[in-house]
């Protein structure tokens, strides 16, 4: 077999070992005791969600290709533990120079998951196209640069914490996309690429599972976690309603596209994402809702055949429309209601605008510009990128003992 | 392609944009604000498990069909969401001219969605026959008839809030019945109608997975909440294992038969929903989980050979034996086991059997007559029935990019 | 057909209704009523957590085998209900003879659900070759045992009672591994033993889904929970990262194995099951899963290679490497920590060592002299035992009016 420069046997144990040792090295010296946690009530559930959503939930979701099962829920595992064990490192490191209360074990956690699905939406843009390898090594990257984006816009520009961290989407979505832009295209005859009805059925039950969990996850930091679950649920509701109601305009024959329903779905969650706990009326977020699934479909549709094809991007699950364009309307819609709220009180107006529309470039450009340069350096021979031809291909991780009848 | 006149463009969405619109504008002008919302501390989590079981268990559960996967979860996301609100909606109307103390936004979701099960299990009976435009106004006329006839028990009948909805199941099958026996049977020679081992295997795991929920949907309006929990856990208990002998004796050379385990094991979780918060003695739950067992398989093999055929119903997924029957014996259990109570106080008694039977009575005539009148009206070709030959498609509604394998 | 020896009709019904008779009577006659049952408010969530995770994810994670879907899933449902009903019996006559407080019916359920996980874990090992009479038989002659390995634990030995549940994986692991062993391997040849690519995508979610709930599982009886929750948590990420480490380094040409990778993301949550609640130092825990990770992976290789073969055992979903191996080193890992803690208190360490070797030695002797014991009984003619062609065989048990395109 000429796979033997697709060998992973000596880098990546070593990089997951080192990783590893770091943390618990880690660990060793920084932590103290567990003794002294106290664990809230509703911690725990609210926490389960939320594991559950983004380990089981993301790994069904990314199941859109025909022959790259394992990968995307394992790898979807791995690199979400990783990641974890790393942001609680990084967040030790920051705490280090910049002091400030301890939060407990489990928030802290319950944080690092939620960051880590920046990096789950950016590995669905280049899913089956970059190895396990430069995997983990944007995981770690994109971690460190989100955690220094979210540090700047707390500190200079005035983000509360749990806000920052709903920059997820957008940011995951943008570095996803910059990453993968420095990837090669597969060859447009490419069978791998394509889902089948079976791939698309398991992501629908992704979908599904992902609808049904949002309202935790927009809530699992929110000041009001009532208005936090009760807007996410009319804007889902609505945005999922409304992914039917695009499709069936936008297809061919008046026919479902599996790809919209997909995304669309989950649209009116990232829109609501910002704005969730301070909207006071439910229709507000029932039109977010309604916004997040139009800009979803249509972005779908602008995107793949207008912006995409000369910018020679190749976003495989498709995170740009479904994530990021419906986080930048969500950043839109927190300005605007702003603007509506505050409307009277205008001298402090055009300050909170300006911050808040700096935090905004601030993360998008932070996100464009690092996943650009991690693309770059990604993409280089040390790092055995995989020839276009075995894209998507679970084999090149996975042994198949089975007959080889494909997925 | 002749699949011009069951092109839905002209349809579905505009049907779909007029019923948002209005639940936006019912929510701009009725509903006042969030912020007085309270949040009872388990509300949520118990909420979550209703939502998680209904939108994601009967998903899974609803896919019995070898090619209709797609349409079996992505409709019932779409029906239970649209149902959702519009029944928010009706509940409103209902309020204005019969006011009651207002109850928070989160509990009255949940009431929705344990109404909505009304209409997943209708959908049940007329899976893959009806449109999608057809199911969408079957949603909307079955909400509102049930909304009627539960206002009916409770303000001239006395039956309690929260067990006037346990008439769900009992509703939803009878009227699915209805519905159903109105549309032409399949030819007894089609194939698409039988289901695979993937999509029973499907199948299977949505059953589980609503056999584990399914405590939390009996208790989530209970008054007493412990009860409800144990009781249904026992009569579950019972019925899961009552499921499997009595399929073994029913199947040829002792084997099970799928279709027998599939509705047997929920049928105790059926049967006791009425009685569950007033039975005291577990002994008396797990009798009812095993009666709902048998008649379930009895029932399966009766009606299939004996009534269906010359009343010519076709229930696509056995919602008769699944949740018709064990509804049936359930209120009947409840009249059985009020009389043994009351029985010294026997002043009360006659007239409280017959609330009860008048309840039944009521439930079960209007859903049978409002089932046959809408089903009347659906089968015009006004609505676009799908002919025969087309019946359980995906292909129908679903654009299906990828080689034709079939799933 | 030939088949008629395999006709279960004579026996698996008459059996189940003996013991739904038995615990209907059971109940009866010696359970009070349900109305002095209190509910603590979280007890239902985390009872609901351990409930789904071993229900649904057993169900799925057991999925192992290309033809053997149904039966793994629904045989699982199966004997989960008739053990949690047969444990409930169980307990009560012994605490007819040895009496104790009252807990609750939801805590005794909980414990008889975590019970049972020795029976799910006995069943991997002899999954497809033994037939559904011998399982239930096994699944009585287990638990009872089990009862009594605890009950000498708890008196003798003075293991807490929480703690003694924890046996469950080392007691579940040999016990099948014994039970196994009476059986005739399949041939080596055999086709159907072999998982498809398909059946492993089901299985490696089931690990995901367990993976999510094992920190509820071990903190369910604990009585620190947070440390319990947190101690697993770190543990189980370690074993997860550790687990892709490990299998491409001992794979072939550096790539991944999925039955690696499903046990191994697991063992840290096995190994740490007896210290979770005392380990204070989450360093401790995290080198633990690693050790778990460690051993699985090794243990998987010479098991399998040196151990099995002359020993002639067949262990189908590899319980041994699963479970077994880690629950030993969680025994001797929970001895090392009580010495070090205990270093200088030497006065009562010698005993209190000896009580742990002690436990551990009675334990695992019960397990493998009952499991031989039972596998002995249940291999006669008298139980149909199957013969070695038709192992592994889904038709065996259900009727498939399906075509016959296998799964």
């Amino acid at each position: 077999m000429s796979s033997s420069y697709l060998n992973f046997r000596n880098t990546i144990p070593w990089l997951i070992l080192l990783l590893e040792t770091l943390f618990i090295v880690r660990s060793y010296f920084l932590f103290l005791r567990l003794d002294g946690q106290y664990l809230l009530r509703d911690s725990y559930p609210e926490f389960q969600d939320v594991n559950h959503m983004v380990i089981f939930g993301f790994g069904f979701f990314l199941m859109v290709l025909r022959r790259y099962g394992f990968s995307s829920t394992g790898f979807n595992l791995l690199i979400i533990v990783l990641g974890v064990q790393c942001s609680v490192l990084v967040e030790d490191l920051f705490i280090f120079f910049y002091p400030q209360a301890n939060e407990g074990v489990l928030k802290s956690i319950g944080k690092a998951i939620i960051s880590m699905t920046a990096v789950v939406i950016s590995t669905g843009a280049v899913l089956g196209k970059i190895n396990l390898v430069q995997l983990i090594v944007m995981t770690l990257v994109e971690l460190i640069v989100f955690y220094a984006s979210r540090w700047i816009n707390r500190t200079f520009l005035g983000v509360l914490d749990h806000l920052s961290l709903m920059h997820v989407h957008l940011f995951g979505a943008y570095f996803g996309l910059a990453v993968t832009s420095c990837f090669p295209e597969p060859s447009p005859g490419l069978d791998k690429n394509r889902s089948t009805p079976k791939s698309d059925l398991f992501s629908m039950l992704g979908s599904v599972f992902l609808w049904v969990f949002w309202p935790s996850f927009n809530s699992l930091l929110a000041e009001s976690k009532t208005k936090a679950i009760l807007n996410t649920y009319f804007a889902l509701a609505v945005s999922a309603v409304s992914a039917f109601m695009l499709s069936a305009l936008a297809g061919k024959d008046g026919k479902f596209r599996m790809t919209h329903i997909h995304g669309a779905v989950l649209a009116g969650g990232v829109t609501i994402s910002f704005a969730a706990e301070s909207i006071s009326h439910p229709w507000i977020a029932m039109i977010l809702g309604l916004l997040g699934s139009v800009i979803t479909i249509l972005g779908s549709h602008c995107l793949q055949s207008c912006l995409h094809p000369p910018l020679k991007i190749h976003d495989t699950s498709g995170v740009h429309f479904t994530f990021g364009l419906p986080a930048v309307l969500g950043v839109l819609a927190q300005v605007v209601l702003l603007v509506v709220r505050e409307w009277t009180n205008s001298s402090s107006l055009d300050y909170l605008v300006l911050l808040h529309i700096g935090a905004f470039c601030q993360t998008i450009s932070v996100a464009l510009i690092t996943g650009f340069i991690t693309g770059s350096v990604l993409n280089t021979r040390l790092l055995k990128i995989i020839p276009v031809s075995k894209y998507f291909e679970d084999q090149i991780y996975w042994e198949f003992p089975h007959l080889a009848v494909g997925f």
